[in-house]
């Protein structure tokens, strides 16, 4: 292990509906199939603390999934629950993991999702994290009243206003506010409960929160942003960063980037962690991971491949015929798919190694999936935690809740024996595994803020 | 028991924070100043279903209370936790007991609050139910960027267009819509796959929802409407409905009013449920509850009972000497306060019987509170279920959490043998548990819709 690098990785577990790879279902063996069910959503929750993990994680999305129903319908993405909800239960039921959701600045109210992600520190003592999302699709916005989104600029504003108010709110009550005085009748201290009073260009919200100071202070702020403005509110805003990198020296690149802009805000580095998307898919040993893979990819519905791949790019794909080699394709920037400079990667990619069409949306689906024994995956994450690609993983399992119970059994136990996982929890908050400062409250005295 | 009525009356325990009583936080041999515990709502539900009770219910309010800040610091009531997370909490520690919570429709959108309830009921196996409230305070307004809120008229258009919306977003799917072939790759049948294109006055959604069906098919619809805007209300919508009346004779007049509401609306009057507010202080014997209920009465703070009782008239009481008989009272029908007719009702009965302002106020912050040992509790309710004034009771306690199982230990042993309460769970579902029927689709054929 270098001597570089303080400390172990950080690790976040993301529960997809049935898992990563769109084939996940249809797995003969596997029951990814029941997308819906507590009892899996808990179990895989106890699995992942089991494996001392930082954080559980449920994304999200306000609409069923962008393809055509005839295709909708031959995929598990049609249904998911409400996060929130999910990490309550999951509250109820474990003691340490860091819990984390996505909320969408786009269709919710500040005061609602302050609110919520107040709860659940409350409720968990301290383990909420809430990944800040800027809604990109159409779809989601005809479910809130709206034609269509506002242009990106616009949703980055709304968004930065949006977590500003949050904070606020999150402040309106000092932590030393609660006094619980029953001899004198005073619950809690006036003077120490403060209006927020915003009146903004998006919001506005007097406040204050009718809810104490969240354990932690605030909630951690995770974040997914990769575009030009993405970057910036990460830097801004996140505290946790989610990253899809297409290979090692681009994560380099990005980890770089984002450390010297928040830097350059006045924030410390250290407090900005950035974990990428390395996914393995496992098995016992490199050739059972290799004939999962397989199986997985053999199992693709190749129309849904194609469709999906095509809302990512922004491009309708069926003009191009799957069996021939991937031709020149021009990109579009629509506002609302993945970055350009990721898009052309990938086609550049596929156009060198001379994949077919089919080959590259079966690959896209599979997104950064890749087959690995227990060795070989462990090395992977160690490689690129060693090359400062990244502070840890957000791992995405191709199939639930197997690939997380393979991931801990298998995996966990080397990460530990390399001083990349921790053996036990040594804090109680997700800002103690983080290791994240507490932030003080705006209201603190200034010696406090120093 | 009277052989008029069926089965056994219906039984809710209704969770404030700290309890009923405003001055219940200061007793000293309880816990109930620990409002914000996780595991001290566990328990709660826990309670309430080895009581074998209907359903637990959390209130919501989306503000501190509205008091100044002197007065707001001398209760317990400035935070509570976001009731949706809460539940789904006890999602994982219960396995019978209907969950059931507020949401407002004046600050929310139907395509979260469908998203929301659905996953509760899917979460619970079908034990979800929403209580339904239009907001009623401009401070509520003031957190989400209003200034103020619509007349009553206006939030109940809303209110009713809202809930259509969230009924025609569960119905997205058709309840045998999901396949689960893995064989053919076919998840669902897109053919039972509905879209809502809802384009109304109030809201625009278009659907579908990213949900499966609830397993109760729609969660059962809570009400508490007592306007005459809110009684149509309730009778076009509610399945259960919240009532506060001042005097049997009361309860009778509107049980039979909505009732008869129903009836001409076309709905059967069995399937709307009439829960009265009867909350016995107890005690194990009349004298000990006698004790109990003198205690909460001395620790009440006469500026905060003055302010709130005020808050509820919709007059300012300020102005009255508190150790002075009640005088005449002009009342004014704000929009924003209790009904006009339970005002003056209060008052008249004050008047009659000789009551100082104190006195009024101390009896309204401990409104329906008395006390009642275990035989004298039973008595009381069986006289009101007896006498059709209601099919069953929303239990608000004076403290928490003793209150609660002071009620399970001491009056459910005596409310079973009297068949007004169950001996065991019977159903799986909440509305299995109230005896209502499962609502089909919209999208169902006509003959399954007779």
């Amino acid at each position: 292990m270098s001597t570089r690098r303080q400390g172990h990785a950080v690790w976040a577990a993301f529960l997809w509906p049935a898992g990563h790879h769109h084939a996940a279902w249809r797995l003969p063996d596997s029951r990814s199939d029941e997308v819906h069910s507590l009892d899996m959503y808990l179990e895989m929750a106890r699995t992942a603390e089991r494996g001392k993990l930082d954080v559980v994680f449920l994304g999200d999305l306000l609409a069923v999934w962008p393809l055509p129903w005839e295709l909708l319908a031959r995929t598990a993405r049609a249904a998911r629950f409400e996060p929130l909800t999910v990490l309550g239960a999951m509250a109820a039921v474990t003691e340490r993991i860091g819990l984390v959701a996505t909320a969408s600045t786009s269709f919710n109210e500040p005061f609602t999702i302050a609110r919520q992600f107040g709860s659940l520190d409350h409720m968990t003592g301290g383990r909420a994290g809430w990944n800040v999302v800027t809604s990109f699709t159409d779809d989601q916005a005809r479910n809130y009243g709206l034609d269509k989104l506002p242009e990106r600029k616009v949703r980055y504003a709304q968004a930065q206003e949006f977590i500003d108010v949050v904070k606020g709110l999150w402040d309106s009550y000092d932590d030393d506010a609660v006094l619980r005085d029953k001899a004198n009748g005073q619950y809690f201290d006036p003077a120490k409960l403060h209006a927020l009073d915003h009146d903004g260009d998006h919001y506005r919200v007097a406040g204050p929160l009718n809810m104490w100071r969240p354990p932690q202070g605030h909630p951690v702020v995770f974040q997914a942003g990769a575009s030009d403005e993405g970057a910036a509110f990460a830097a801004t805003n996140g505290e946790v960063l989610f990253t899809v990198a297409p290979s090692i020296e681009r994560a380099r690149q990005y980890y770089r980037k984002v450390k010297d802009m928040a830097s350059d805000m006045g924030r410390d580095p250290d407090h900005i962690k950035v974990l990428a998307s390395l996914n393995p898919v496992l098995g016992p040993t490199d050739a059972a991971a290799q004939e999962r893979f397989d199986q997985l990819q053999s199992l693709l519905d190749g129309d849904v491949a194609a469709a999906l791949a095509g809302h990512y790019f922004g491009v309708d794909l069926k003009q191009y015929p799957l069996d021939e080699p991937v031709p020149e394709i021009e990109l579009v920037d629509s506002g609302h798919s993945m970055p350009r400079a990721h898009q052309q990667f990938m086609l550049n990619k596929a156009r060198d190694e001379g994949l077919t069409m089919r080959q590259l949306v079966a690959g896209f689906c599979g997104l950064g999936l890749y087959p690995a024994g227990p060795e070989s995956a462990a090395d992977g994450f160690e490689e690129w935690f060693e090359a400062e690609a990244c502070d840890g993983f957000v791992l995405q399992f191709s199939h639930l809740p197997e690939g997380l119970t393979d991931f801990v059994d298998l995996v966990v136990p080397i990460l530990q024996q390399r001083g990349l996982l921790r053996t036990d929890y040594t804090g109680r908050t997700l800002r103690d595994h983080l290791g994240l400062p507490r932030p003080a409250s705006r209201w603190a005295p200034a010696e406090v803020l120093r």
